[in-house]
């Protein structure tokens, strides 16, 4: 791949060369991870900085459709919007909902957007990776706002909390008992939850919804980087692209509150540490997995715990001596 | 600390001398170390096997007054039993179920028990590491169940399945909609559940209970290390010492069955490799957290990226580069 003037085509909002460039990101090769750092780095000086906003949501809740309809209000407001995905089981069980860009045929017929389907490999660590430094394409590129999506599973979402400036949990209507379906710990990442599926006969289970989380958000402990009332849970219809602006304006009233308070520049320094030392952990580790000696040394020692010739420990120490 | 003779006091059963080697392989002084190292191995041939049971259970369902029952039922027989604890959070809520004695009274006085509460450190890494070894210490000491207890709050049942032979998960008495506040993951290690409190008038509430559970189980997909019937829901009154035999009967069933099949010992074999590799992993990255020009250097990095003078992938190059 030729990727000499990836980086002024990128900045200049070519989008054929940010698709090459998110694919040169997701390559295993070694010569096309050279090429990637070095268009990261010529990338990294151009000062844009989108709003990027982690979305969160199990199958059924809507969530394509409320990403369609919400960044088509996005882009008719003059925006430019970016969708890309967390999906570590997408190459199991196909089930990505950025996987058939189909399901959201108005948004990526639309000029002012760019969807990016998740790759299909993927262990987590590769695919929080690849998201990052797409997440960094699409900034260069010029985007407002980068929505990044994932299934409500657990792991993936603290992988989306960790590249996200503001947090959205998307849920359907439930019955009064389901409250315990959502985890706690995902709850408590989520800036704003927003209740779909608000119209027709749902919408009076949707509003008792959105009361029952705003009480079960009352109790969580008051975050110091909120003002007043956040995290709240708020009714949405994205099918009748209801509650859309009045979401938007609560999420610009969040951000601009925790760009007053330094709270946004932080959240990001601090983001990029961990990404810094995530990345340094991998790499250390990756010498266990590549081929070369090393590997060969800890499948042998392995074997022989396996047998029973030596105790883990006894392996480990070998091992960890040998490198 | 005297370590020369900790071996053949051990294996004779000197309960001063197991405590005193546990102790041993929580301390984190590299001479510490080296000692209990030398130790496992020594203990290493005494081909002594005990079943390891784990055992998982929010605070409430009545953990302590299980464990105390059926351990003095299993010393009523004639066995002698080792109840170990894995508890990360224990340094900071306090809440340890093994943190006071006190609260398995009659246990603690028996001589055929050994109780060891969880140590007051500890990061799941730490912890993980030290029950194995103390799983090791009590096997070679001659104890013929060892108990592993842990809290249900995920991450350390990941732990404990991959420490014991067989996995029970207690449970109290339910409403008919809190079967989904047990998590799918937990739900899927036990091997079988066990529903307290079947006594006075929680009793009916336990059968529905564990009927709902039978049902939820059917509907796991059946594992091949299984005899028909398995994983199961079971009634047991910890307090009024019901159920228990027939729980012990059960678990001396399947445990038969997979020693039969094989799964047992190559359950055991695939623990040993897991925690092997657990272990090169844990000392390839301690490189990173041990005082030295590692660990410098990384700070000195992380510090960069903060201030945005370099980029994530950038500084996590330039390290591992540096090692």
């Amino acid at each position: 791949m030729d990727t000499a003037d990836l980086a002024p085509r990128i900045a200049s909002g070519d989008r054929r060369a940010l698709a090459r460039a998110i694919t040169l990101v997701e390559s295993q090769r070694a010569d096309h991870r050279a090429q990637a750092l070095a268009l990261l780095g010529q990338l990294a000086g151009t000062g844009r900085e989108a709003l990027r906003i982690g979305l969160s949501g199990t199958p059924g809740v809507g969530k394509s459709t409320f990403i369609e309809s919400f960044g088509l209000m996005l882009t008719g407001q003059g925006l430019r919007v970016a969708v890309l995905a967390v999906d570590p089981s997408s190459s199991r069980s196909g089930g990505s909902i950025l996987g058939d860009k189909t399901r959201m045929e108005r948004l990526s017929r639309d000029p002012m957007a760019f969807i990016r389907p998740s790759p299909s490999q993927s262990h987590l660590g590769g695919v929080a990776r690849r998201t990052r430094e797409a997440v960094a394409l699409c900034e260069a590129a010029g985007f407002d706002v980068i929505l990044i999506e994932t299934v409500g599973v657990g792991q993936s979402e603290t992988v989306v909390a960790q590249l996200c400036d503001l947090f959205l949990l998307l849920l359907a209507p439930a019955g009064g008992d389901e409250l315990q379906g959502v985890k706690r710990g995902i709850m408590e990442m989520a800036d704003i939850i927003l209740v779909n599926k608000a119209d027709g006969d749902l919408r009076p289970a949707a509003m008792r919804t959105v009361a029952d989380y705003a009480g079960a958000l009352r109790l969580l402990r008051r975050r110091p980087q909120d003002p007043e009332g956040f995290p709240k849970a708020m009714p949405v219809s994205a099918i009748e692209e209801q509650g859309l602006t009045h979401a938007w304006a609560e999420m610009q009233a969040l951000v601009g509150w925790r760009r007053e308070t330094g709270h946004f520049a932080r959240r990001r320094s601090e983001q990029s540490r961990h990404w810094f030392e995530e990345e340094v952990r991998q790499g250390l580790l990756s010498v266990l997995s590549r081929p070369g000696p090393a590997r060969e040394t800890m499948s042998r020692l392995g074997e022989a715990v396996t047998r029973g010739d030596l105790t883990p420990e006894a392996a480990a120490a070998r091992m960890l001596a040998s490198l």
